[in-house]
């Protein structure tokens, strides 16, 4: 930590530069930079010399002569990103250029509460380090994605509908258990849009992110950065009404597109299915398991089963509707989406699909890309490395 | 023009900061600059040798002793401010501080096609100068709001539903048979947003202005800029679907909220309203005049007829409905409401009230104001003189 004391704000910008183009030349970097050539070649010179930055090898050719590249110093130390969901958690230890040197993924139950799953966090991060050869000493940050509206500044969850125990509930002082490094905390699909950024390096400008797992959330990327709104609560989309005769949602609205189209209702109109009569396969695994899960939905639509494709088209469907809208309203140039119901297949995107080209206006769509999130379900472990050395960063930076 | 032929790039800035910032202080000015204290006076003192700024007068006390302050300089010459709607037009002549020096309103149908309309605007325009004692000559920039997408960069709208003949129509090569001061278009409610964003001198970071006329559209005010979307169509929300058993809209689709609730459905449901003999009010304005337009709805509901009371909450909730899916994905600071249907008065924005807060999550809502534009119906024209103000500084300062 002591290493990056004496920097300038201007050799900080130089790191953040850096940390997002991953791969850049230098002289690509110089370009960047707000530096001219001379200086932003003295200044990395700098942070060679005092091991803040390092050659990462020759960049591939990309038809003219190979450059070397350059990346934040792996001797600065390791970060830790966990990405919390409403039923399972992945946790990872990354270099600063976010190469994963170990991570763990498992079920968990946030319901369970703060005090149980955050210890539970904390002893996977304390083993992921041991078996890497690390201390907590070597953490220079920690980022954490949750399921629920954040508190950014604070670092809280703020009446999460999914996890009320959570509530205000200090993420900060729980995790000061273990590690000194520096807490940072957004929602789940925040995350992800920001690790898709970095990915991308900034390259796409404007585009969503859409999680559909347990619940449905939308991360939104608005002029090269993630948005959050007037209150932290941008893209909570899961309780866009899509028919105000629908079922009660457990936000108190009726027809929430959440409560209709999210891994429990697809599960509930499987269990609907089977007592309709309508597969035979849904009721052999109701009887061999005494229950039904979301996955086994995405099971009977691989094997083909009629009912269950009728109900991933049905919830596709309705997603697509509340994106319609969105899309209508917002332009992105890309919805990316991500969460465990996208394991169902390319059945579910393309419903998804065909009823956001069908709704929307066709100067939004016109240009608009649809697919899954390229970084697949790393993308909110990376996207909360990302978080953890970009705030870092930004919290050294400020404080010069 | 040739006064800003020699100054620099945080020259301009400056410029630029002064006039976002009517009525600072040289104390705050430098606050708000990139300069030190000291080089920003010295810059400052340049402007007002060069009659590039000059001092305004002594600012209204608050509390601390009275500094004098800052303005571009009139002598500069004038801006020519147009907003155009589907029914009528505004036209005026402002200082480059955006003091409205003449101004002139009349209606107008944008149906006749561009060169129709330009030709009537440019007359306005050639007028209003000459009865301010200039000239053409005088015109430092020019800005304009059209409803309709617009392709900014080019000056042109694009597939516009409202005005098919104006699609791709050069707007600048038609001005410069009278003008040769740039000339820079965009969207009709998107100009709307600028000229708040002006008025609040960028003190509201993200917000949205709605406006309810002929059509529907949104402004959008992202991070303290107008967000424009990825392909200029963001804010296009009169064609998200409200009923998908709606009647069919010109853009093809069904239901949208646009052909449900905006002027032309509220004079639909009137005549509706009359054949089913539910308002004699109304039936009186049809005998006499042969129509009803949406100005008789609204004053029959300021003369509290029953049916147009109904009529007008029926189209502020389904306005509302769609800015409850807006607000929770969006979750904006402020919602402003402008446009002729708010002539209907205190009803209708208590009705799109209404609904807004009973179909948005708690957490969007939570600190969200909902009111009419502050600018009122000069909204456009401000805004629409902000734009060549801001695009004129940036194309000199992009120049140097």
């Amino acid at each position: 930590m002591s290493r990056w004391k004496d920097l300038s704000s201007g050799e900080f910008a130089l790191l953040d530069t850096v940390f997002w183009s991953t791969g850049l030349s230098r002289d690509a970097l110089a370009q960047r930079s707000a530096f001219s050539k001379t200086r932003a070649n003295a200044a990395v010179a700098g942070l060679l010399e005092r091991e803040l930055l390092e050659e990462a090898g020759l960049q591939a050719s990309s038809g003219g002569r190979r450059a070397g590249t350059l990346r934040l110093h792996r001797g600065l130390g390791v970060l830790l990103g966990a990405d919390l969901g409403a039923t399972g958690l992945r946790v990872g230890v990354l270099t600063p250029d976010l190469q994963v040197l170990a991570r763990h993924v498992e079920s968990a139950d946030v319901r369970k509460g703060p005090e149980s799953v955050l210890s539970r966090v904390r002893a996977l991060m304390r083993q992921l380090l041991t078996e890497a050869g690390l201390t907590p000493r070597d953490v220079i940050g920690i980022g954490m994605g949750v399921p629920g509206p954040v508190n950014f500044e604070g670092g809280q969850l703020v009446n999460p509908p999914l996890m009320p125990e959570w509530d205000s509930y200090s993420i900060r002082e729980d995790m000061k258990a273990d590690f000194e490094a520096p807490v940072f905390v957004d929602n789940d699909v925040n995350i992800m849009a920001l690790g898709e950024l970095w990915r991308m390096q900034r390259t796409l400008q404007n585009f969503l992110v859409i999680k559909v797992g347990t619940g449905i959330g939308c991360g939104i990327v608005c002029q090269g950065q993630v948005y959050r709104g007037a209150t932290g609560s941008a893209g909570d989309v899961g309780h866009i009404c899509v028919d105000p005769a629908g079922p009660r949602c457990h936000c108190g609205n009726l027809g929430c597109v959440e409560v209709m189209a999210a891994g429990p209702a697809i599960a509930r109109m499987a269990r609907e299915a089977v007592e309709a009569g309508q597969s035979v396969l849904l009721a052999e695994t109701l009887a061999a398991t005494g229950t039904i899960l979301p996955e086994d939905v995405a099971r009977a639509v691989r094997a083909g089963d009629t009912a269950a494709n009728a109900i991933v088209q049905r919830a596709g469907s309705l997603i697509g509707q509340m994106l319609a809208s969105v899309v209508n309203f917002f332009n992105p140039s890309h919805v990316f989406f991500g969460g465990s119901m996208m394991r169902i297949g390319p059945l579910f995107l393309a419903s998804l699909r065909q009823s956001i080209y069908q709704r929307s206006l066709a100067l939004s769509t016109r240009q608009l890309e649809i697919q899954v999130t390229p970084l697949g379900e790393q993308a909110g472990l990376i996207g909360a490395s990302v978080l953890a050395m970009q705030e870092t960063l930004r919290m050294n930076g400020a404080a010069r």
